[in-house]
């Protein structure tokens, strides 16, 4: 692990040299959790060629310092007494001490009136946005984030085995997902990925649904979309299941897309464009009888956020490479009827890709 | 609930006619629900004299018009197509239906690199940032809200009460905080308030101790902070406890910190300074063993948001108003050895204040 973080590190680096910027703001939590392996809150770091320094307050000084320590032996916390000195000023004692005057910060992660603030304790400095460039190194994950999103896709596997004899005619969605959540996380998850989604009948249709009292009836379909976290990295898992025999319609919908999520497997690989592994499962799924029911776009990337690049839809101008890990979730959603989602987490390799989530894709329900 | 609503947004509307705006662009998730009574994601209200119209995408349009209609008839939902629509090309569309110019923005809730592209594409309308004029009336809670807030204290109360038993030696902080969790989503709570925060032993003298594998030993002194939510609003309630029989710098501690709470209780009432409370309350920890060690604060508004204002501090220049709901929670914390922090929810009323949590302070453990 630490060799990971030190290599992390040294690629931004070396991106911030090629740049020529002298330092680097980070204000995303991600961000913090990839570059200093802190997890906490209320912390804004501050990246320059020789030094990493966090600066936090009273309430997370002790774990910003044990979090650090396992990484890097020469990071800083600097705990900020938040009635005396202001984050402006915190950062600007930390720039001068490293005599950065050219420095990225990350415009996407900051409001408008924190920035304000920021920069009027830092008149001589010269900020720039951040080209995203830790977002962009975080498309590749290193051995030990792969590690962590398979510990938590097996979490995720493992609770949905534990739950699944519960999904019984009556069974309310809101019990379902709750006691799922508290599987994952009595099996090692911190906390879920996401609230959980399921719905039952027309509900399934909603994109997002919440959890209800609504209660499972004979023939209804169900979607269900939840996820682990282990070490901050998630997973993410679709399955959909109809109560009971599917009548023809639901057979023909998740028949369609387990070949529209089929059709982009087939394309997978280091190399190939997002737009190519869209547009196969789109045709698929646009030459259906669902078409005007498909929903847009394919899967997303997958790490310490949930959604993260690249997007995948008919848009995006992105090549997946290798050790990319993206879902591949293609949908119809029948407004009023009902929907089916399937969704994957897959390592993208070399020569095609391998699954990272395991749970069976059983449709029909044993009641 | 109707009525609560219509009443805010009148409030509103008058406020910002006064300030001599035309609409005002609501950005953050709190509220969006306050004011529309909105809990999806992904979504951004403008507010005009005449409408109220909330930009969304296709994943939350049904969640939207749904909970929408539940408090206004007159709003209206406008699904965006992300591919074809930008958001500031959306929010522009709606401005100039509402023939609004000058226009308020919520700076703090929008990133510097989203406000950017929104004011890109309205180059004709005036933004000013909002002076936070929602934070300020969701001070003040109705009769609605409050209920909310109790109707979570209430579920945190009982969840404590069955897990309380669990409490024994060789339990570990992760069992027992899960088992909380789990508990008040069992009676109702919409997720938890924020993550339960759980010290054994020396560990109980973090502020925001993250549940650990830690087990309970004799001896140990806890701090155990958690709440329940529903319908949005938050419950916040800290108890402390001794494993076995308290030593006598535990009892003193313990005394210490009920002296300093039961002082602030006794200065609350509608029109005192923040300050006075404090004071009130720093004056005891101030004058025993532990000054040093105790935690800098007294507490915060409480509603929609976990931390709201006021912020009760020394630098705190506001004075409490009826029907405030504000927690007061002292705390000394020793490093290395552990802390103590009670925290209560209280109502702000014109002669004093009512509790809003109700569970025992019972310090010592039934082992």
């Amino acid at each position: 692990m630490q060799a990971e973080f030190k290599q992390r590190l040294a690629q931004f680096r070396a991106r911030l040299s090629a740049e020529n910027h002298e330092a680097a703001l980070v204000f995303s939590p991600e961000n913090l959790r990839y570059l200093f392996n802190y997890s906490g809150e209320a912390a804004y770091g501050v990246v320059s060629q020789d030094n990493l320094v966090l600066i936090t307050d009273y309430r997370f000084v002790e774990q910003a310092q044990e979090e650090l320590s396992l990484v890097d032996f020469h990071s800083q916390v600097l705990c900020r007494d938040r009635d005396r000195q202001s984050l402006g000023q915190a950062i600007a004692e930390v720039l001068q001490r490293e005599r950065a005057r050219i420095v990225w910060y990350e415009a996407d992660h900051v409001s408008v009136a924190m920035w304000s603030a920021i920069a009027a304790d830092n008149p001589l400095v010269r900020f720039s946005p951040s080209p995203g460039a830790l977002e962009q190194q975080r498309k590749v994950k290193d051995i030990w984030e792969v590690a962590q999103i398979k510990a938590a896709a097996r979490i995720a596997d493992a609770a949905l085995a534990e739950v699944l004899p519960m999904m019984k005619i009556g069974v309310s969605e809101r019990e379902i997902a709750l006691e799922l959540d508290y599987q994952m996380q009595q099996l090692g998850s911190e906390g879920v990925s996401f609230a959980t989604i399921l719905g039952f009948g027309a509900r399934s249709a909603l994109p997002h649904c919440i959890p209800s009292m609504r209660c499972l009836q004979a023939g209804d379909l169900v979607v269900l979309d939840f996820g682990a976290v282990v070490n901050g990295y998630r997973s993410d898992m679709t399955r959909s299941f109809v109560a009971g025999k599917p009548s023809a319609q639901q057979k023909a919908m998740v028949d369609t897309v387990f070949a529209a999520q089929q059709a982009a497997f087939e394309v997978l690989h280091a190399g190939v464009a997002a737009s190519i592994v869209n547009a196969a499962a789109a045709s698929v799924l646009q030459s259906s009888p669902f078409a005007a029911c498909a929903g847009p776009g394919l899967g997303h990337g997958l790490g310490l956020k949930l959604h993260e690049q690249p997007f995948m839809n008919a848009i995006c101008n992105e090549h997946l490479m290798q050790n990319y890990v993206v879902t591949i979730e293609p949908g119809i959603y029948i407004p009023g009827y009902g929907g089916v989602r399937i969704e994957d987490d897959v390592l993208i390799t070399e020569r095609g890709f391998e699954f990272i989530t395991a749970a069976p894709k059983q449709f029909e329900l044993a009641l």
